[in-house]
């Protein structure tokens, strides 16, 4: 049994979603010593998020941008939540929609993601500044 | 420690929510030899799904299925990705907001879920195509 | 390799969403004994859930409980599965929204957690009752 662990610091975003798949790829080299067994990806933030979603057409991040911000809108008339400025407790919302982590397959030494598969930071602050992710591996 | 991994391809489901928990079970046998564990099951696509829910009442996934249209409407004026259909860029935005993979504990060689729980393959294309699955058992 | 394993059943809670971090913890203590590692706490129900958010001011839980029930309302008129209460069907999709589990990195053993995350269970029936949790936590 095998077990890695690593922590990494990305730096500031802009608000929106964006693919991170290869830095948490150069975090973690020991992937290439597991058989069979998972990688974890967690953000130990509570408005950013981690998604899994398609790679290569940059529309369809834009898209999830305008989607997230009308299904959870900036000063709804109900929230209590607004010391910190408009784009906070949409921030919390959103984070919780998406997750606070993905957890993947590995096979081979390799992610074993289909072939339309990234992995997301998604920045739901204005300026949410540097993130943090607490990156596992474990197999045989 | 025991690490089992398998993958399985689903035939093509119509568009809504399909119960699939006997196709995994069917899928991973050795699931019986782990007295502590946990199964993960990944599906390698971005316009499809998984989650756990009610496994009884079909109405049940019927009323996802029309929630889930309503909440990520197809044609939203916003929406840049367009090019593969009205049903293509509202399949990313369902898939992760349920998710790409569930995560279930196993105990004494049985998944041990509420007697109402199932998985569900979420299915958010018209014409999905075959989904295929990552099934990764893993305990004592 | 560690492997530890157990059940808690939670009181029955009012509908919303409650920080229930330290109960957690206290189940399962054999968490000291792990250097690196995951813990998995999922909830064993279809109208309840978890997720991890903020866990300091009160009114982000409030907020979290007006914004799904704006997002996923009672009485919706595509509804079929209607016999059990107007909270039921909403208590389901919620639960798929949220997720029926959440998966923490341990480091020292310490959940290793950003300063402001705790984990929620979000209540989703007027009455849901108590909540079974199987905890598993696992590592070297």
């Amino acid at each position: 049994m095998k077990f890695f662990q690593t922590e990494i610091s990305l730096e500031p975003a802009s608000r929106g979603f964006h693919l991170i798949t290869h830095k948490v790829l150069e975090a973690i080299p020991e992937l290439h010593d597991i058989r069979v067994g998972q990688l974890q990806v967690f953000i130990k933030h509570t408005s950013a998020s981690l998604t899994i979603n398609e790679n290569a057409d940059p529309t369809v991040r834009i898209d999830f941008e305008s989607h997230f911000n009308k299904m959870v809108p900036e000063n709804a008339p109900y929230y209590k939540h607004t010391l910190e400025g408009p784009d906070d407790m949409p921030a919390h919302i959103k984070a919780s929609l998406l997750d606070s982590s993905v957890t993947l397959p590995v096979t081979n030494g390799q992610l074993n993601l289909g072939i339309w598969q990234g992995i997301y930071l998604c920045e739901h602050r204005d300026h949410g500044g540097s993130r943090n992710l607490v990156i596992t591996a474990f197999g045989i």
